[in-house]
């Protein structure tokens, strides 16, 4: 397996230096191209990485299904989909998700920022330095590893640069998507969540917790119930991609996340976790050498669910 | 399993009643909202059915599909997708997928109606009759029933009205996107295809032949590359079920079309195919208590794929 | 008078060279962008003109107003309200002016593509080839000209190419804002009433004809009632400049209308009518050079309305 | 002169019960839908007034234009018109004028919000203390009433209440289109611009400076070039009414602005000023029986533009 792995990365590597570091942050113009690392976690509890698999970098989108976890583990399915829609909306992470003059919460899904903004609202917490901190320790417990922590340079960035961000969350408010007043505090919380760092590691452990439904790799003790699971890979694998979802079931056909940081996670149900990183990104904001090793691991693994 | 099939009507029949009929077009509102069927045709080649799961209807989108499978045989993978797009477009079906003053094929998929349209086009065929002949003769090879006919009233009623799709056929023109001239003999075709009459019987063998990735289900002879039908399952598992497919996946977690003739053809890939009747719709369009019955189907007999 | 407009004309000279050729339909790419010519007809009866007033070129989208007036004049103001509405669509003239899925007849107005063929179904006639022969004699009797033709290459051309026009045909139809059947009739008649052949003289007639809210300028005959003269001024004033109306409103202040054609019909109302001919267009299709002499005219004549 | 006035009072009153009150700050609420008053300013010095032209109201989108004049004397046309378009959008006022994914300053105009709140920020002043002050002089000397406050109830409301012009000021911000960082404090700026009071008697001094392009009623001293008066004047004729400008420009044809406290002001180039207040607005904002005296005033007088 770590061979296959290997021989993947070589393969793929050309496609490295085809994509283009984000830069919508200053933060994030100083990855390194070069970079690419995988790492896979399986159902036997074996592990098996290959390239600059423990090289940290910021989680950004991937942090939104860990959103939506926690929301649903503190409030139940039904309220959480009463909240934000489940449907892909057919555009970028980014857009307003307007029917013309009206905002529906049907509109948004959990995988676009305004429904990502809204499940903080929806994490419990006294305050939002706590809500954060359960988002925080959620990641910690589903990647098996403590010692993750925030990339406080980036998180600078974020807020600092993060107007369209604020406008969207004062979206929300305005038509009483999120009951929350203070919008400041709601996006400090999301910038703070999409700044942690993780690895190529943390995100196949991650991967693996989603694969079987609720449970921790190295001590198989279950983290939520196997419906949240489900939830949240069936939203994955409809709207996990960005607008390049559609592309990514046909090629690869396994519920995924990608950030604008360069990972990926990647989730084979009751199979494999699977966790990639290459910091070039194609034009929709996905990891551009991440899926090409994905697409590669899948036809040769048959992984496709479809 | 015959027993859980009755069980399960039992259980759905209230929903029969809470559906609407499809209203577009005059023919169609002449089914019967009692009717409520369902036909499963396992991997091993057994089939169980129960409730009205030999009354014929109108295939209507559920041949879309069909479409795109005969689109792919005709022309491979590359070329159907270089026409069409396969994103969700977060849209209803019968949507005008324009991005302000453009159409892009990127905009549109194979199971929205501008995404069928063109793939009537790209059939093979001297004219539009030999290639809607060769979608009738290529449905009635997958679901094992060279019986299956037209329905010529419902053909006739859709023909008169159907001008929003005319429209639509029109833009595909104008937009360089199909490169037929003549626009009235491609929805002549389409319209024909969508009066094609199945049972559920017919759709739970075309399903069969979708979740084995090609093989027929009595003679067990490949009809199509299984990758073709990997092409298929992941775009009806993100866009199947018009805009309530995100919805669906969470709940039933199979790729599977609709139509609005009340019909359902659900995949489980490796497992199975299911066809399901009951016409009346929810607002979406899809069958309501057929999506019910999914529902509990999959929840009993551990279906979903995510 | 005359001497003034020759400057005015010297001055714009250097603009008809950075218009482009209308492309959309091959006939027009024809023309010749030297072309340019201006002439106006005063209340005091004195006409005055320079350069190429005579030049033949198809009205194109300037037989709109004849159109709404010609709707005006059969139906009265209230049914023509009530079938297209009247505001600026901030959008191009061929724009499918839909809000998401529907289609509101508030959402044209009649100097869209959309709008005016509503028009042509409103006006009286038999059969399609009797409502035009009507429009076709009132831009004769606006014009006080009786050889007003149609070029016909055009109207093959139009025809042959018009598929975004059938679009916004079935659109209409669809969601029954007219109630004719036979849309490739409506069409004919549209692309006919867009090829009538004028002059600049015949454009400054009819904007003489609107300038007097209804009198014919050569025999001071009342052609239609005032008060449609002032409904045709007004939507002219916010909506006949395609999406260039605001611009326009400001620089040169006076109700006009364009068509890629090359023609602009200017309104001083109660003291002039202009017609300009430049068949160079600026990106939003308004002619290039003939916006600038009416902008120097308007300033040195003190013609703005505002 | 005063006579018709009243005597349109009189005929119009019934309407004033079919509008609505503002709902969309609390205070507004409390208005009393009997009120009705018009003023007018003759260009021969001469002043009329019936009803209730003294009784005090927020001044909200009429402040637009008064913000649009303070951006042209202190900025000139060109940079004005270079950040902000001057094209009807086809929507609401509080509309977000995105092109999809892109916001251009071209699909905004200084009579919707995005676009006013942009002015403020062109409008120079160290501070926004500052700048709003300045707005407040302008006001005051259009007006000829150096007694003009701010309704600090109404300023309250709208601060605590504007999160849709909260995400439209970050809009604005994330897409390049103003240079301010902090935007909270263009927004205060805007809010207490809109909480500016006034009355019909101040309207119609306002109206009088647009009507003569220029010059203070009382004195005849010039406040502002012409050519910024035409440039207001223009806008005002095509977006001054919301998406009611065209059906407005149909029925009275006047450059106009209305504010959902109930006010209008109406500018009769070169013949007068007018304002209006009555607080019952249609469904499009604006006030219903103002509109209504307009209407009536404009057909007895004879002022429509076109």
């Amino acid at each position: 397996m770590e061979e296959l792995l290997e021989e993947l990365l070589e393969e793929c590597r050309p496609y490295t230096k085809m994509g283009k570091l984000a830069d919508y942050i200053p933060e994030l113009t100083k990855g390194n191209l070069d970079d690419l690392g995988v790492f896979v976690v399986r159902s036997d509890g074996k592990r098996y990485s290959a390239g600059d698999s423990r090289k940290k970098f910021t989680i950004q989108s991937i942090v939104k299904p860990i959103l939506l976890l926690q929301a649903l583990m503190d409030n139940g399915i039904e309220t959480v989909r009463s909240r934000v829609g489940v449907e892909a909306t057919g555009k970028p992470f980014d857009a307003i998700n307007m029917t013309d003059q009206s905002l529906l919460s049907e509109n948004i899904n959990p995988m676009v920022n305004m429904g990502a903004i809204a499940m903080c609202t929806l994490i419990h917490g006294e305050t939002y330095e706590e809500k954060f901190q359960r988002v925080l320790d959620l990641t910690r417990t589903l990647a098996c590893n403590p010692d993750i922590d925030v990339d406080e340079a980036v998180y600078e960035s974020e807020k600092r640069t993060g107007n369209k961000n604020r406008a969207l969350g004062f979206l929300l408010k305005a038509y009483n998507m999120i009951d929350e007043e203070n919008i400041d505090a709601v996006l400090d919380c999301y910038f703070r969540a999409c700044s942690i760092r993780v690895t190529s590691e943390d995100l196949a452990f991650i991967g693996y917790a989603l694969a079987s439904r609720g449970k921790a790799a190295l001590t198989n003790e279950r983290i939520f119930p196997s419906k949240y699971g489900t939830y949240v890979n069936a939203i994955l694998a409809t709207c996990g991609m960005y607008d390049g979802s559609g592309d990514f079931a046909i090629k690869v056909g396994l519920p995924a996340k990608s950030g604008v940081g360069g990972g990926i996670m990647a989730v084979a149900p009751t199979r494999m976790g699977i966790g990639l990183f290459s910091p070039g990104l194609d034009e929709k904001g996905n990891s551009l050498a991440g899926i090409k090793v994905l697409e590669k691991l899948s036809q040769r693994m048959y992984l496709s669910i479809y």
